[in-house]
């Protein structure tokens, strides 16, 4: 793991927010526009790419060409760079592009900062709100309309105590989504359509599961480092790491984790 | 239909805006608080009345005694009241308490004003976001993060190219469900836990439908109002009126309306 000291995470800081403002700018004169340019990326599927996705990346590029030329980056629209520093910039300029078209405030913009170990510091930002949720690197906070706040995960309690999101019901393939229901059916109450906002939830204390399948890296590690900054957990469905992407378990708490990962599992 | 004079009807939507003030004062304070009261209003059902619902109601009613004491009163929680001006304000606090319980800002404020007709305005508020849409009495318009700006539903389009949104994937009962369901296999993408932010989501011109099940007078006259002044269309699911509560089918322009209320009922 790459030493960081406190000037560097200052600086990395500096840069990770000054990446999202730019985000923000780029995106926001897009959102609920009548006339935003939708394109299907996947034949067939419905996977809209918004002028404003592409436009927030490049701007998030510009920034980080600036001010870190040295760092790798992996963005979802424009693709891989490297670099010499050890580290790279995970983007996702728009989590959520079917709830953006929609008009819903859930989507967000993410960022995050990796090492060979995954995740070091991340951002969900929904510029529409004007909310940031941002951890790691000895910073667990929010920002919003109701001004500055630190984040922390639940504690404790059952899972059929337990507030679960996921983003549509129709999660990953069949076996997945019937280890979803096991889960679901166990759950006190169980809601949909937040996109990455349901992670900024978790990690803000009010809700205390997400369960999603189907992630690339960068839907999944700004998250991460956000919901463990705030104390919380973030496993693939074997307990093992999702830095990389796949289906993704994460928890207010290592007892709540615990319980449903057995569920998940059906052991 | 009551006759409304425009000074009147500038007296009633200032009487609307104080209300929904006061219910935005009374409620933030316990949005995301850590010491939610929540009480189980069904036996065995999960229906949570927070301290922040109550509260809004009482403070709303408050309003109302001073500026609009001959009106009928009828809310979620605290009960009717009958006026003498043949006149009556529909209140419903805090709509999606369980979006209210989970940190999302998608439950609303919702106040109409009502003659025995159905309702004539309507507000629908999100006092977090700042969001405020209203609609009657000539009136079409928003305010939020981004300014203020004209309410006004989609232009037609085919069932096949429309965004549709429910609260819960559990539609009412199995033949509702199942009725819902054939909407869904036809529209273009369906999403879910809006509560009462996709009916404004409809009247601002972002989706195209919204079909719910065991809805309450209070529950449903507000967006009524709202849809209806920037262009939209809601009735039950024969086509009829709404405004008692029931099933609703809310569309963004009559011709798909007549489309999903089709596909609805199967024929």
């Amino acid at each position: 793991m790459a030493e960081i000291s406190t000037e560097l995470a200052n600086e990395l800081w500096d840069t990770a927010h000054a990446l999202t403002d730019a985000a923000r700018a780029a995106i926001l004169p897009h959102f609920r526009s009548r006339t935003l340019n939708a394109v299907n990326k996947l034949e067939g599927g419905f996977d809209p790419v918004t002028v404003a996705d592409r436009a927030a990346e490049a701007a998030m590029r510009a920034v980080l060409a600036q001010r870190r030329p040295q760092d790798g980056i992996l963005g979802e629209e424009l693709g891989t760079s490297s670099g010499s520093s050890g580290l790279t910039w995970v983007l996702d300029p728009i989590d959520g592009t079917r709830g953006f078209l929609s008009g819903t405030p859930t989507w967000g913009v993410l960022a995050a900062l990796s090492d060979e170990t995954g995740p070091r510091l991340g951002i969900i930002d929904q510029p529409y709100t004007g909310e940031r949720f941002c951890g790691g690197l000895g910073r667990a906070e929010m920002t919003g309309p109701m001004g500055a706040s630190a984040l922390a995960t639940r504690a404790p309690r059952g899972l059929d105590q337990a507030i679960l999101f996921t983003t549509f019901p129709e999660v990953g393939t069949k076996a997945d989504r019937l280890a979803f229901e096991r889960v679901r059916d166990r759950a006190r109450l169980t809601r949909y359509g937040m996109d990455c906002y349901a992670y900024a939830l978790l990690a803000a204390g009010q809700i205390d599961l997400v369960i999603e399948a189907g992630l690339h890296a960068y839907d999944i590690q700004a998250p991460i480092a956000v919901i463990e900054a705030a104390g919380g957990i973030v496993t693939n469905w074997e307990g093992g790491p999702v830095h990389e992407g796949g289906r993704a378990l994460a928890a207010a708490n290592a007892e709540l984790h615990a319980e449903a990962l057995a569920v998940l599992n059906g052991t």
